[in-house]
């Protein structure tokens, strides 16, 4: 297989964790036998720094002759105080609505050794294997009219149909690959726009007789994440409230630092990304963990190339490194054995 | 002090826990010499029998008499089927609106004997004690136009400059006699009501300079309650942001149960109601905890009678009876000494 690649290193530890991302992309290619072409582009801060555009057109250029695009990170305390379209999470907002990436899957797994950095009790988060599915080009983060006065402000939350069935039936179709359980949240006693959405998961329900599905208020939803998030298959909600809960569902495990996630759209073409932020206050220390930018390559194989063997393989080669006992500096407790994200890479390869 | 004070029992539990703080209202009213005149009225899926109507106008002309009102709580599956405008919840909704409850408090706070029911690992939430202020009265709940068709629905996030400084200035006042810390939650990155909200709080912030204000995305502060809950004071935000944070916060210490709430406007009126649902499979059975709807009546001899000394002792007798080991059938955990809801409330009246 050949593929072109963009590389969007971003801010902060971006550039760190996408080398060592790119470094174990290509050993799987040479082990597989698949050429992966790698460009890099810019976005996010040092974008803003480089050509005042959080997301400039050779970017987007670059990605559209690209087969998938993989992120570090964007921002920090740098333009924090830039005006609204100067901000790096702009560049974020505008590539995920160029590209049409509606659908962001957000797992969250158990690491076993992981779990002692969890806040919650051991016995609820041990079980934990959880998918969810947000909206991502929808809602209130896109509706019309959006207006700001000295005396009012209001945002719209507007979803069609065809918004709401895509994202809908990409859920379910996950979901018949994983246990079979669907959770649809939304807050149907009070919008309008949850209305719909839950009509149309009703509809579509009857495509699914595979697919137990359950409806959720977002409200409980909250609660039932922290008090049995084992309970929870895939979950599938629009665009603010994946938002909320899926930054919830990320610190349940203790394992927020090596969270993957993916925003892509119907033709698979998409964009990986680490969950965790660009961290600044640790950028180019060599000790920020990898291993979300690398599990985020693991999931653009699975998704966008359809390469489950090689995929399996790198989150097989991930939990080992971490079994063994290996961290580094930012995830490290007392008594674990600390490497360099290089050398922590450097394991996963060899793994 | 001589008040009226009406009280809608609502369904499942309800009944049960508002009889058992009706009996500690007295019971203080006696001690202080205080008169509490108490009629009783509908709301919810009982009114929705009685009066085919969640909010019948006999309930709101009652309370419109009283000084405050105590809820029970409202819904069960019987009406879960019934269309919006005959949902018991569509009461609470209506009565918030109609009587300008823009203010919902939601305190949480960690009970020592009860922290071993708690998800979270005892050193991240044994120091919790904070306040969540939810405007109640606008954003998406109440904001024209909201539609539904077929093809597409929306909802309408829209606050006032009104609306967003009084919620505001309702919080500084509460921080600065607790602890003197105000975290504003917002979306400043993405909505325009929220980019308002941020300068509103800015501006405000000068007249009270003895209040630490920061600014929190909502994805980060939900995941920030879960991380470091006790880091929080009091926590000012929106109507459906405030929805899901005080519902994630409540779980957070094991004491849902226990969780009184209070919804005021500017004058002190007030509604008081726990923070638990209706529990329709445990109604009738005597095992209800009714802490919570008598630290509602805490809340409210506190906030709409300025009764502080009354409400601290209530406070004060129902931990000292969590402390003595005394659980009811609900909240019971191996080994804890059992009670009814009435004779809980008894030891909670001899204390
Ligand atoms: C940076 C921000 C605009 C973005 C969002 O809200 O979508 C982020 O929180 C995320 O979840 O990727
Ligand atoms: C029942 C529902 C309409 C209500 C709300 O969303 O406000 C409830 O969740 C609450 O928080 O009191």
């Amino acid at each position: 297989m050949e593929k072109k690649i963009t590389v969007l290193p971003g801010d902060g530890i971006g550039p760190e964790v996408v080398a060592s991302a790119v470094s174990v992309l290509q050993s799987v290619g040479k082990r597989y036998h698949h050429t992966f072409h790698i460009a890099y582009g810019a976005i996010g801060g040092s974008a803003i720094d480089q050509h005042n555009d959080p997301l400039p057109q050779e970017t987007i250029a670059l990605c559209e002759e690209s087969d998938a695009i993989l992120l570090g990170a964007v921002g920090g305390p740098k333009w924090d105080q830039n005006p609204a379209e100067l901000r790096p999470e702009k560049g974020l907002l505008r590539i995920r609505k160029h590209f049409d990436l509606f659908s962001n899957l957000r797992p969250v797994q158990a690491i076993p050794s992981l779990l002692k950095a969890s806040p919650l009790k051991e016995d609820i988060v041990k079980d934990v294997d959880l998918l969810i599915v947000r909206e991502l080009t929808g809602g209130l983060y896109f509706g019309e009219p959006r207006q700001r006065t000295e005396k009012a402000a209001l945002d719209t939350l507007v979803y069609t149909r065809f918004e709401v069935e895509r994202i809908v039936d990409s859920a379910f179709q996950l979901a018949r690959v994983r246990r079979g359980k669907l959770t649809s949240v939304d807050k149907a006693n009070v919008l309008e726009s949850s209305r719909l959405w839950r009509q149309i998961v009703d509809e579509k329900k009857v495509g699914y007789p595979d697919v137990e599905v359950e409806h959720s208020l977002v409200d409980s939803t909250a609660m039932k994440l922290i008090t049995n998030p084992a309970a929870y298959d895939v979950v599938v909600t629009e665009n603010m409230f994946g938002d909320i809960l899926s930054d919830e569902a990320s610190v349940i495990t203790g394992s927020l630092g090596v969270l993957p996630s993916a925003s892509i759209r119907s033709d698979n073409f998409g964009l990986y990304e680490p969950v965790h932020g660009s961290a600044p206050e640790i950028a180019g220390l060599g000790i920020a963990n990898p291993a979300a930018t690398i599990l985020s390559v693991a999931m653009m194989l699975k998704y966008s190339f359809g390469l489950n063997e090689e995929a399996a393989e790198i989150e097989r080669a991930v939990a080992a490194v971490f079994e063994d006992g290996y961290f580094t500096g930012d995830l490290a407790t007392p008594g674990s054995r600390v490497l360099t994200t290089a050398e922590w890479t450097e394991k996963v390869i060899n793994e």
